[in-house]
Parts: structure tokens; sequence; C-alpha cells
């Protein structure tokens, strides 16, 4: 098994003044000490409901000097050890972002933020607003006109509200609230508190203030093909339509796959940081931090001593439904700025998750009373093993020299109500660097009449609705190819015109333009337009062409909401496949800063609009993509997975292909077995060789 | 382990009229009783060529009959029992095809094929090649000119001439013939018999006739910026670039990852003929048979006794080449038509090609003399595990529910000279197919001056080029969704116009439009164009909308070369995504039946021309994908694998989520461990539960 080391530049001493690595988390006790000095800068009346409590990252100009340091070994310099944190005076929308320092133990600056600022939604607060939601007398007469069962269990999800401009009235956005789809529990089945309430939503939609936690008005939503609202009336209780294997009649002729690695695993964790890991594998160097919005991040992204990426996470995603009706014409969630990536992963399982020999990292966020709060097993990390990663057999002598494709894999899995995503880093022997999504969870439902069916939804379920929607995620890639000054440059594929040079047609070019402004550009299949994020100092000593890591991201049809819409004004990376800025501190998120009922304009493209040359400079890349979700039957009452990949692959950045030294693959290695007696006899004689080794024949075809 | 069964509906015996499923693979008696008849149709004295002997597939219309009847279990029609045999006269270019009837002993029709047409080319004919290439006088005096050292050996890859519609001369391309690329071991390692001889071109290309076996012309190639030819002059030893594993610095900390299946396999195998398999897996159902060109074939593919497909096979693929530069100009291959992939495919090894519980299965081909060959273990059957299928967390209860993504894997590997491929047929739980295709091996290179560089390729190493070139594969897909009409259609989504309905402009639909007429379509993901195959006739249960299967296939930049040129006409698949065909029994190969030289007119294109009506018939969509292949240096000396999949997903086919019955993951089955010791203590607590079932929780959160 691999040995843990807690190996980090600082010492760690518990108490106040710690010295932490400037990359690493917060500690439970610096997120006990921030709330502690949040409060005593208020008077010790006023409630604090805190929503983030994460590390503030150092500038990059301090931090690149600390990390070369760290890297060539030598004594690294001391970097203010600081706090950011975002709270609310509770039920106000007195909202508030400050920065502590936590060497100093002070309070270093407090703003109140707003108008039409909001920060995201906690976990406290969603169970807070079910509940008020449920209580409300108003809301329980009309779900008194429904006629449900005796001993029905009425569910609510409590949306996020969502943005639509509207500044006035009971219809305001300006203010925060939740927007509360309700649903039942199979009336059939009330005590199964796993019954699938997807398959039974109700017309009935409260909306909750955030700031008095009251409902303020209730909305009847539309369930036929038009605008037109109907009265509660007696319901109708379907069929149920349940995930829970209780209720399956499962298959029986599955057998055990089990992935085993007798000597351990080949990667290396240790501490850089109370909560920051350091991984090593296969020449792959990083560290990985975690917190309350992005989750996993990885810092510091080596490959063979060269560096890579300085960070890689995901910026946010938005998701926004094709109904134009109220109140659904205001869905479009960010499940990262409207919730949190870190706060909602998952506790991660032990043989249901992860699969093999699985090593976990866990964290620690904040709850909203400003106390540490546990995440056990939010990020598991294994190897896999995907096929072949290369094979060459010389006809002439029969001799195949093969090798696998091992991969090492950061797992973190979000549930974000209905929905769940399972967000991966993968790295494998060539080099490569993989964003892997899956899709998967429930689909957002509404009710619809029965015998209806409307052209922006599909009927999953009799009864149900589930609309199509767009899944748009962006990946912030923050380069440092072989140096912090880079470029992105696109290379196209032309065919070269008929000529002397080119009589038979068949001739073609590639050629490569640089991308010198900031700005949202776009893949185009027809002249193969591939993206590379060079640094055109460093040549590559075979050809001569800069080093370059190339971008492998799939195409994906930008939002469909139209450019005055808040949809598009809000999510700002939506509208192109690649966005390139210049580098600065501040700009983390895609979609803004504070997504949560957000306007616009605070977001990548407003940072692109800037206009910045960003020509072998400090820049940072987004990579968009993403699917649009036109739900099928298949995808109730759980959707299989829907895999989206992202990749960044070396161009001519090493001098061969790095994964040439790759052991080859052999028998005695990988022992697999015959699945079958019957030829045995046959394999008997492929396995022959005192070594192990397997691929010497003596046979010659083509 | 599994039980290989012996099970077929009719009785194998021995000898002349051996009845065989219709579908069966031809046996090793059959292969020689095709060859004995055609030879009897020729005087004893002449030398005939075989090129191919396979299964002549029934008609349709016969085999659907037999197929129903076999599916109801009633007795199954007599099918008359025919192979189809390619040959030439040896050393003449009088090229036959011929249908031999098996059931009456016969040759039924025999036809002189030509001009123009042209067969693949073979094994031995391969070697042969080489070693007339190399011992001929006038290249040995070329070869003289470069002043090699003392005992460096020459080696020669005779590659099909290719067209360029030249029709007179010693240009002319209207007879058959080999162009041979030549290259050097390293001289420093000229024992070593795998030295990578791609790492040191030479200039001199000899053209070699199949009629004769005689160099017809020696060809130097240019290796300037420009058409410039040069003498051949003392040639520049550069460094090797090696690939096999004694020339690398090995890594030494890659730990074993093996793949356990200790009740076996879940999919049990059995024959349906002696040469052809029967393949069960979680309610797939299908048969596996494979021939001289497309290798693996599958027919009959139902899921959970539903038709699907009625027949699956790579149909071809084309390389075509960025030089416009004689001979380069003609480098446009098509590695089925023009080789085979059958023929080509690995014998694969235990452990080396294929982790965890294998299946093999083994083929009978034919040699040039018309003797059965057998391919040992040209196929591997295996599972594996591909992540988690579906998960969904109710936050309110902590209870998840996951079960964990298995797939079924067919793989076949051939090696076309310089490269591979590894092509395989996924199947999953949620009634999903996958085509995937990796692309290894070695770039084919070609000389080029020190110290310049071109725009239609990337030097790889000192004094190599590897010129840029796409792969286009074409995918057959012979439909019956639920029965055997079928009909194509292609979901758009598009914006709603602003309007009262619409006053945010968010709203979009999805509309569906029918393809009536054969031809070629294409994506468009501004419109998230979905191309669905459908049957119209049947509708689903829940929302009435025809069941369907849909098609993820990747874009890619359509073939380059300009449509008077003659790769062009020849790979009439190149040119869209998607081509829509009405069935016609001998309508297989998109590429046309013969490649070799080809002039074009006979592929996919033509047959679409047609315009047929395809809408609710029986027809046949062709799938196209592939990647411009810009090389880089990471490619060299062997490329590591680029990954392409198309899939199949089922849309409104089932009633619910297919997989939704898979049993849960659980711990006691997957048996993971943690690969560290620090983390036991914390992850003992997730493994309590009697019953193995660990993802039952209390915590609440988001």
């Amino acid at each position: 098994m691999s040995v843990e080391q807690i190996a980090t530049s600082l010492p760690i001493i518990s108490g106040k003044s710690t010295p932490q690595h400037p990359l690493g988390p917060l500690t439970a006790s610096e997120i006990k000490e921030s709330s502690r000095l949040i409060k005593s800068a208020w008077p010790s009346d006023v409630n604090i409901q805190f929503k983030s409590i994460t590390l503030q990252e150092p500038q990059k100009a301090e931090l690149l000097h600390f990390l070369a340091a760290e890297h060539s070994g030598q004594a690294t310099p001391t970097i203010e050890r600081r706090s950011f944190v975002v709270y609310y005076l509770r039920n106000t929308d007195k909202l508030h972002e400050a920065v502590v320092s936590l060497s100093a133990g002070k309070v270093e600056s407090n703003l109140r933020l707003g108008p039409n600022v909001h920060s995201n939604a906690d976990g406290d607060e969603i169970i807070a607003v079910e509940r008020i939601a449920l209580e409300d007398e108003k809301v329980q007469a009309e779900i008194k006109k429904l006629q449900l069962p005796e001993g029905t269990v009425v569910i609510s999800d409590p949306w996020i509200y969502g943005s639509d401009g509207i500044n006035e009235g009971l219809f305001s956005d300006d203010k925060r609230m939740f927007q509360c789809f309700l649903y039942v529990r199979d009336p059939n089945n009330s005590s199964q508190a796993d019954s699938n309430h997807y398959a039974m939503p109700l017309s009935i939609s409260p909306v909750v203030s955030a700031e008095t936690m009251r409902v303020t008005r209730i909305d009847i939503l539309p369930t036929g093909i038009d605008n037109t609202i109907k009265e509660p009336s007696p319901y109708k209780v379907q069929p149920p339509n349940e995930y829970i294997h209780e209720a399956q009649e499962l298959r029986t002729d599955l057998k055990p796959l089990n992935v085993v690695q007798p000597e351990g695993a080949s990667f290396k964790v240790s501490n850089y940081s109370e909560q920051g890991h350091n991984i090593e594998w296969q020449k792959w160097t990083f560290k990985v931090g975690f917190n309350q919005r992005e989750g996993m991040v990885l810092y510091d992204v080596h490959y063979d001593g060269r560096p890579l990426f300085y960070r890689l996470s995901l910026s946010d995603m938005n998701i926004p439904y094709a109904d134009p009706r109220h109140p659904f014409h205001k869905k479009a969630a960010f499940d990262l700025g409207d919730a949190g990536a870190g706060i909602m992963a998952n506790n991660l399982q032990l043989g249901c998750d992860c699969l093999g020999s699985i090593h976990y990292l866990s964290a620690v966020l904040n709850d909203d009373k400003g106390e540490p709060l546990d995440m056990p097993n939010c990020v598991c990390i294994h190897e896999q093993d995907n096929g072949i990663g290369w094979k060459h057999t010389n006809y002439r002598t029969g001799r195949a020299a093969v090798v696998r494709n091992r991969e090492l894999v950061l797992q973190s899995i979000i549930t974000v109500s209905n929905y769940e995503y399972i967000l991966a880093f993968m790295f494998n022997q060539a080099g490569e660097v993989t964003y892997e999504v899956r899709a998967t969870g429930i689909l957002s439902t509404q009710p619809i009449d029965e015998g209806i069916s409307v052209p922006f939804g599909t009927v999953v379920h009799p009864g149900v609705l589930a609309v199509h929607h767009q899944h748009i995620f962006s990946l912030r890639v923050d380069p440092m190819i072989d140096g912090p000054l880079n470029r992105v440059v696109y290379d196209e594929a032309h065919a070269m015109p008929r000529s002397d040079f080119n009589p038979h047609g068949v001739g073609y070019t590639v050629s490569e333009t640089p991308i010198t402004t900031s700005g949202g550009y776009d893949l185009d299949y027809d002249v193969n337009r591939t993206f590379k994020i060079q640094n055109s100092a460093i040549k590559n000593p075979i050809n001569g062409k800069p080093v370059a890591y190339k971008i492998h991201a799939p195409p994906f049809q930008k939002m469909l909401a139209d450019p005055q819409s808040y949809h598009h004004k809000r999510a700002e990376f939506a509208d192109h496949n690649i966005y390139v800025t210049s580098y600065r501190d501040d700009e983390l998120y895609a979609g803004g800063k504070y997504t949560n009922q957000s306007r616009g304009g605070t977001g990548v493209r407003s940072w692109a609009d800037r206009k910045d040359d960003v020509q072998d400079q400090d820049i940072v890349v987004w990579v968009q993509f993403g699917i649009n979700h036109v739900p099928r039957i298949e995808d109730f009452p759980v959707m299989p997975c829907e895999i989206l990949k992202v990749s960044l692959k070396p161009v001519n950045f090493f001098e061969r292909n790095p994964a040439i030294d790759v052991p080859p693959s052999t028998q005695t290695f990988n022992k697999s077995v015959l699945a079958s007696v019957a030829h045995q006899q046959e394999v008997g004689e492929a396995v022959v060789g005192g070594d192990g080794e397997c691929c010497v024949r003596e046979s010659s075809k083509l």
C-alpha cells in the first residue's frame, strides 16, 4: 500500500497564528477564527448567517515567487494568510463580503454588497424553506383543493428564484427569494422516504423570501400547452416511478468484477498543508485543494518537472430551461455560484462510488453558524485501466510492442437537488489531462395535463413533463506551459487550390493563427479549427515548433436564449467554445462572483471585453462544453450517465511519445484469465515464455 | 467460468454437403471445397491466386424468414449455401469474381472484371514485392548512391499504388501496382529486426507491377519544400528512434492492476454455426461473424427480445494524405477494401491486449493458394467497468442509489503496415451500443531535408516528415428498430422568437424532420441536429412518440481533397456525416466493392444518388467519423491511442431507464480496498452494514 507521507514546507502548529502553505485550504481552526473575527465586528445581538468562509488565495505575483522557491528547495517567503468570508445579517438582504487577515488576526475589509447582489443558497436555509413553504396557511389551502388521499406526503424542492429583470412589485427579482416546486410521494407508499416525488409534480409553487423566511406569493403553474393557469383541482394519482432497488425486479445475472492492485496503487499522496494534498503519479505532480464553491481545485501541475497548469478548476455551469412561461422562464441554475460544488459533494462510499484501490480525501468547509463542517470522503483517488495505450506489430517479425493505458482519477460527485454531476480530473501516461463530467440523477419535472404534448419538453411519465434544457460547463484553465507567459493559437486545415504544385487537387496545409486580443472564440469543424495554448519562447528541439498543449473539447449548441434575455446576460460563458482573458487575481468564476439572481456584467464576457493583449502574457483560457438535453423516456426515473470530456494534450511539447517508456503489457503483470475452459489449450501456448513476455512470435503475416 | 455450449439449429456434419447456419462464416472444408471447384473450372496448369473466399451472405428476404423462424422456435427453411470467391490468374491482371454453390457443389457464376477493377493486396504478395523491390538491380544501383554503412539493412513497405486517373504510359494507374517506400534499420543496430525503420526513410521508391512482379520504374521522392527531385546522395545517418522496450529507460513505479471476476464473466458464448458465435449478455443477444474484409460483423442484434440491428459492421476507412507532390498525391488507403480488416487482425495475447476474464474467438480465412488460414484469437470478448452508470442521492434522507456501468467489449486489432487500429463493439446495460476506434501504431513517414519545414506535414525526427492526413471511417448500420421498416429523422433545437408567449426570450423548441430521400446529410451543432433511426409505426406507450435510436457521432472535417480529385471520387462516404440509402443486398462497402486503384462511382454516394424513397423502408444508415491527423512529435515513434466513438442510444424506445434494474453497487460485490492505511479508521465506519449495503446515511445536507 502507498504510504501517506506528511510533508510540508512549513511546520503545522495548532493555534491562532498557524502558518499554512499559502494554497492550503482553511483549517477548522482558521474557519472558527474567521467567523469569530467577523462576529466581533458586529454587536453581539446581530445574528450572522455565514455563506462561505474560504481561503483568500494570495495574489499570483506573490505565489509565483513562493512556488519557485518551493520547487528549487529554497527558503519560501512568508505570505500573509487570509480568508474570504461572505455573510448575511440573518433575515435581511444585507450581504457582506469580508477579507480577514489570519496572520494579523483582524478583519481587513468588510463591504456591504448590493443592490441586486445575492449570495448562494445553503443547506440549512433550504431545509428551512421547505418547511416554511409547506406550513404556510395559504399554501395548505391550495393543497387542500387537490383532495389528496389521507396521509399523502407533500415534498418541496426550493429552487433559486432566477432573474428576469422585473424590478417592482410582487414579482420583482430584486430581493432574494426561493421558487419552491411541490411534489408528492406516492400516496400508496407514503412512508417510503425515498419515493421518487419527481414522478408526481403539483401545480402549486410557493415563493419564499429569504429575508423574511415567509411565503410572499403562490404561483400556480401552467399545465397545458399555453399560458392558461387552472385552479388546483382534485389530483389524479398516477402510477409511481421509483428508482430505489426494492421497487425493481433486479437483474440476477451480473457477476462481480473487482479491480485489484496487489502491490498497492502507483500514486503517492502527501500533505502540503493540513488540508491540502500533493499528488505524485507517473511523472505528474500537482496539489489538490477543495473549497465550498469549486470543490476540487488543482494547482501547480507539472509533468516530469515541467510546468503545465497553474490552476485548473470547474468555473461554473449553467442550466437554462426552454419553457417560456412564468415562472419557468426564470429557471437557469448556476450550480456552483448558486449552491457550490464543494458543499454539495457526496460522501463517497467505498465500493459503491469508487472501484478498486481507493484513497479518499476529506475536507472541512463551514456551516451557516460559521462552524467547521466536516466533508468526509468528498474526493476519491484511484487508478484505472483504460485499454491499450499504444501498440505496434512489425508484420515481418510478428513482434508486438504494446502498453496499457493507465489513468489516475480524482473524482467528486455533487448532488444539486434533483441532479447529480460526477466530476473528475483524469491523467494518463501520455502527458494528457482530461476533465470529465457525467450528468445523472433525476430530471427536473413539472406537471402537464394528460393527453397533450408540447414542443419545449418531453412527457416522461403520465402527467409529468421534463422540459428541454441545456447544460453548459466552463472549465477554467490557468496555463503555465513551460512558463508563465503563454498565448492561444488556433490551427486550421485548408485545401490547397489547384496549381502546378497541386495538380491533382489533394494537397492541404495547416496554418496557425495567434489570438492577440481577449475575447470569445469558436470551434469550426469545417476547417478543423483546433485551439492550442503555446509558449512561443520555447521551441521543440526536434522540429523547432513552439511547445504547446491543444484543447480537445466537444462542440455544443450555444445558449439558445436570445442576447437580450437575462439567461444570456448572466451566463457570460455560454456563447463561445473558448474565452481568452488576461489574468487578474479575482477573476475565477466565468458567470461572475455572485450568480444568484444576478443581472450579468460580472463574468468572463465582460472581462474579455476589455480587449486586453493576450499574446505572450499571463492569460486564462476558459473552455466551454455541454449538451442540449432533450429528455427521453430513458432519462426517467434516473438518467443513465451522459459523459462529456475535455482533454488537454501535448503538441510538440515533448521529444517523442511521452508514454514510450511505459513498461510493456505482459501477462505476468496483468494476470488475465480465460473466461472459457474450451480455449485453455490454445492460449497455454501463448503464455509460454520464462520472463512472462508473450508477444514474440515467428509467424509473419500482414 | 462461463460454459461454452455448442448449440446450433442445424446439425454439423463433416463433408461436402455440410449444412451451416446461413450466417455462419465458411468453414475450413467449405473454403477448400470452394477453391477446389474454382480450380476445376480452369485447366490444371493455370495458377490461381485466391484473394478472398468468403460467405456469400444470403439475400435479406430469405434471411428474414429464416431468422424469424429461428426466433420463434419453428423449423427453419433451407437456404442455399454459397461462397464468394475473388481471384486472379496469377501474374496477370485477369481478375475474377465467382459465386460457388456449396449446396449444389458447383460454380454458379464466374465473371471476369475490369478494366480498372483491382483486388486487394494480400500478405504473400506483399512479402514477395518487398523482396522484388530490394533485389532489383536498378534499385540497388540507386541505393548504392546513398553510400550506406556496410551491413545496413534496407526495408521496403509496399503500398497500394493509389489512383490519379492517368491512363497512359509509365505512370498509368490502369494496371495494378505497388508503390514501395524504402527505409533502413538503424545502421548501428542492423541485427535488431524490430528497429524502427520509419525513423530512417529513403528517397528511393520503386514501383512494382503486380502482374509481372517486376520493378517497372523507380520514383525519387521530393525531399525539399517543392517538387524538386534530387539524385540520391550520401545518406546522413541520424539518431535512431526506437519503440521496442529494450531501447527505453522504462518506468519502474507502475504497480500492477488486475481485473478479476471470481465468479466468471457474465456473458455466454455459444456456436450458432461451426465458425459463428452467439453472444448473450445483460439482455443483449447477437451473432458474431468474421470475414477477410470486414473482420467482425454483428448480426441480428436484439435487446430484451426486441430487434434493433440486422447487421453492424465497419464498412471501410480512407486515409488521404496532404502532400500534393508525386507520388504522394496518390496516397489514400482503403484499409478494408485494399487489404482487409479480417486478414490483418492480430492474434490477441492474453494479458497484453486484453485485461481481465477473456474469451477469445478464432476464425478461419484463406491464403492465396485457396487453403484455409487459421486466425487464432482474432477477437477477444470481455467485460469492463466504466465507472458509475447512474446515481441519485435524496438530500433529505442522504440515501444514495447507485449502480455501476458494466460494459461488454468485443475487440479486434488490425495492423496495416505502419498503423494499427483497435476496433471494438461495446454494449452497456442502458441499451446503448458503441463502436470505438483507437488509432495507434506508427506514422507513415517520408524523407525531408534537414532544416526545413513544410505546411503540409510535421517534422517528427531529424530528416523525417510525417505528412498531414485524414482518417475517415464509415460504420454501416442496417437497422431493424422494433421491425424491418425504419426511417431516419433529425431533430433540431431552435429558439422561439419573442412573443407574448415568449416575452423573456428564453423559450426553445425541438422539431423533427424526416429524411424522405436517400442522400448524404450532415451534423450542425448550431441547431443541435441529431439523427435518429425511428420506427414510425411503433409508439412509446408513455408519451406516444415513435420508438427510435439516436446516433451520437463526433463531427469531423470532411475530405479536403477537392471534388474533382480521385480521392474524393473514390471515398464516396467521406463528404457527409450520415448517408441513408435503401437496402440492396450487395451494397455493403461504402467505398465500393473494389477500392484498390478504383475510379469511384461504385460506393454509397452513387447508391444514394438513386434518390430512392427511404421513409419507412428497409434502409441502411452509414455513419462517418474521423480525425484530421496533424502529426505532432508525441505521435512518434508510436502514437498514443487517439480514441473515437460512435454511439447508438435509445430514444423513447423503452418505458424507463433500461438500466434501472441493475443491482445496486455494493462493497460486498465490488470489494474495493483503501489505498492508504491512514484513512482506514474513517472508512471503517462507511462499510458497516450487515447486508453489505453502505449507502444509507442519516446526515442531511444539500
